[in-house]
């Protein structure tokens, strides 16, 4: 069935190429233009709603078109919309480096500003290696990375991921990053349970600081869940040991909280809940609540002061972008800062997740293609199986999760999964009734799934 | 001396590190901290005014808070801030493609958005390379790029740029780029004249082209100037040989106009001078008119349809940034190309860049200490030289750009020259009389350095 297709769908087809698609999927599967949001709420222009049960790419906290958000940002572009930012500096640009050195683990004390996540990436892999080689250890040029992580899609972003899909296609344009095998708490190895284990597969990691260290400048990791892989979670333990391998092995600890930091971990930072500070903790998307590109790497006085020289001695860390330091983002993200502040949305989030895990904890723990529902703070993940006993998953040929996706969007349900995994993501100013519909509907989905199209194809391959 | 410092000063040397920029050198000249901007003005915490003579890096087209830029993202933040771009789509974004595609050259059909310029850059890389991994030529996996040549700082677009100051410390984490050497108008070694040569250092890139082709898959270029290296600036045959040569050889052609798009040669954009459509343009910094980060890579249909294919066979380009399409970027950027178009700035910039030339060529031209006063639409650079005759460069640690730079500021002109150029790049909003401004007022700040300062160092040089 060809789908009607409106003009500004048309419109976009034309010119536009998608990020993350295959553009030819939408040729069925037209874009869905999107007027305006409210709230947790998507409206597209046949005036049909969404919830963004994914935050927009995991980006959104406190909803779309936030008044208070959208009013500082007004404000802001009116007296100062941006100024270079080497040797200029605004209050935008203080206020929430100071806001920021507050709320992350003690002893990250410096903050540089970049836009994006891939690029506060790269800025942390960069100023790792230069500091080893202004501390006379030039021999420290390999990162090391663990299976399964992702963090961006720049080049050097891109080397310490280990998501096949993005980056095999480019391995020859890559760093050959030292990698390890990362915890896998549903399919663990040990056959342990993530709440009573000892972290035995931090053997893996120890290996490769064994063998390596002497060339390894820093170890890179996403804090307790690996997002992009299919919010694959593992305990807080491992993050402390992980802390204290590198502090044995002079190697350093670049947290990844793009994607786990404000909040979503249930702690303002996933890091809190190992009690550990990094060497760097790179920070973006909901830095801005979801309004704006913008990034930060937090380090500590000893990464700075290695680069805090004369002049001459060549040592300055001389990255930049030509937007660092917006003042209209610094400006948003200081106001979502106000806003977890005023409106104590931590415990909001303590109080919300409890409830949103007993809720899908009852509905899907025993249905037959979950293999597990998981939760840490306010990312919920129900992995779908083949076989719940063997924990088989579907090929991924299949396209579950895409078609899933497509049912739940009819329902007006934004979910968006990463290939068999299912995930509840959504912005802090969802309601207790708002989490009740986003489960119920993403049941409604899965059901509708194995009903009928699963059948279907079950039939076929009969034909 | 120690300059007086406030009480905002020290609140960002606490926590802010700046890009760009030796830290320590804050301690004598402490970051400026600017409370708003107005057209071409910026204004301090004590009041005091600035010309932004380079239009903060380069980005600000229209003036600081610009009226109708400011009203239009105010509009688009209360309506839709953001949403995923993956599956969905909106007005600003479908515009902004339209109009892109209308204005860059005939045959640049499809637009790909990111954050910032160097993601843009990565993106380009990494679509010619999959590209030709798609066409069965996996052997073309090198990148050309020329000597002084700027294109970012993510691990990618660095390993492009041949700016030895940005990338000689991290040589060991980029990619074997075959560098061949560009164009040196001002110290031609051909002694020949850019208004009359028949681009005989083409041999140099012809050469490259001989030897690697099979392996090539992109050259990238900055069209018309290589910005960061100094505003260093070439004819537009050049680059209309550059794709001929390309086309003979079958590699694709990335032009970064990043710096010089948006008319700030006096066309729309620089390649338009050459008549030549390249298979990647790489758009930021003045896209937005200087507000938000955003970037676009715009291709063809041939660079498109070798990735259009159903889904299994796996040939997507799977790159993505959270905030692609970031909808309040995008509708800053309509803004600015209704701007363009509303009021013929291209006209604008033609009027203003004449007067600008010819004022300045009056001034410069034979000033004993400038080699060159050249300009290229509405960038204009004096290169300052020790010997008018030999062309011998100030040595660099003099660092008299950045002296001269703070004898500007103190009279109320932000310059920030590159190494011994000093450069001329201001917001087209700019009038004749300012343009006077800045041109008197850069000539007295380079007397004052050449009587004052520089005597001064002269006589401690026989001490
Ligand atoms: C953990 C992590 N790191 C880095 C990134 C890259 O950020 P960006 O998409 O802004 O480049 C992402 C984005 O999804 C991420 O999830
Ligand atoms: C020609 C050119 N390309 C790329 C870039 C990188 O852009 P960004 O600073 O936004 O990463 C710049 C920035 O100065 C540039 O001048």
């Amino acid at each position: 069935m060809i789908p009607t297709i409106s003009s500004l769908q048309k419109r976009d087809l034309n010119h536009v190429w998608h990020p993350c698609s295959q553009m030819k999927d939408y040729e069925d599967f037209p874009p869905i233009v999107i007027k305006s949001g409210k709230g947790i709420y998507l409206y597209d222009e046949n005036g049909k709603q969404y919830i963004d049960a994914i935050s927009s790419w995991w980006v959104n906290l406190f909803g779309h078109a936030n008044e208070r958000i959208s009013t500082a940002l007004a404000n802001q572009a009116f007296q100062l919309e941006h100024v270079i930012f080497a040797n200029f500096t605004h209050e935008p640009g203080i206020f929430l480096a100071e806001k920021l050195v507050e709320v992350t683990p003690d002893g990250l004390t410096k903050v540089f500003f970049a836009d994006n996540g891939s690029s506060a990436i790269e800025v942390a892999l960069k100023m790792s290696f230069q500091y080893h080689m202004q501390k006379n250890k030039p021999q420290k040029k390999r990162f090391l990375a663990l299976t399964d992580a992702y963090h961006g899609e720049t080049l050097g972003a891109l080397s310490v991921g280990g998501v096949g899909l993005y980056n095999e296609v480019f391995q020859p344009l890559l760093l050959d990053t030292v990698r390890a095998q990362g915890p896998d708490c549903f399919r663990c190895p040990f056959n342990e349970r993530p709440d009573s284990c000892c972290t035995q597969c931090m053997s893996y990691v120890e290996e490769k600081f064994k063998t390596h260290h002497e060339e390894l400048t820093a170890i890179i990791i996403e804090p307790l869940i690996q997002a992009a892989a299919g919010m694959k979670m593992y305990p807080p333990t491992y993050l402390k040991k992980l802390k204290e391998l590198c502090l044995q092995y002079d190697v350093h600890l670049i947290a990844d909280e793009v994607a786990v930091g404000f909040g979503r971990t249930g702690t303002m930072f996933a890091c809190e809940q190992a009690g550990i500070t990094p060497d760097f903790m790179c920070l973006s998307k909901g830095l801005t609540g979801g309004y704006l590109p913008l990034s930060a790497v937090l380090t500590t006085d000893d990464v700075y002061d290695a680069f805090y020289d004369d002049y001459e001695t060549m040592k300055a860390f001389l990255h930049s972008h030509s937007y660092t330091g917006n003042p209209l983002a610094c400006r948003v993200a200081l106001e979502v800062l106000h806003i977890f502040e005023d409106e104590h949305y931590i415990d909001e989030i303590h109080v919300k997740s409890t409830y949103m895990k007993e809720l899908a904890s009852k509905r899907f723990d025993h249905h037959p293609y979950v293999g597990e529902y998981r939760q840490t703070g306010m990312v919920g993940a129900i992995e779908l199986v083949k076989n719940k006993e063997t924990k088989e998953p579907f090929p991924s040929g299949e396209r579950i999760g895409y078609k899933i996706y497509q049912i739940a969007l009819k329902k007006g349900l934004l979910l968006r999964p990463l290939g068999n995994i299912l995930y509840f993501m959504p912005p802090y100013v969802i309601t207790k009734e708002e989490i009740k519909m986003v489960i119920d509907t993403t049941n409604e989905a899965i059901e509708e799934y194995f009903e009928h199209d699963h059948a279907c194809m079950k039939v076929h391959e009969y034909e």
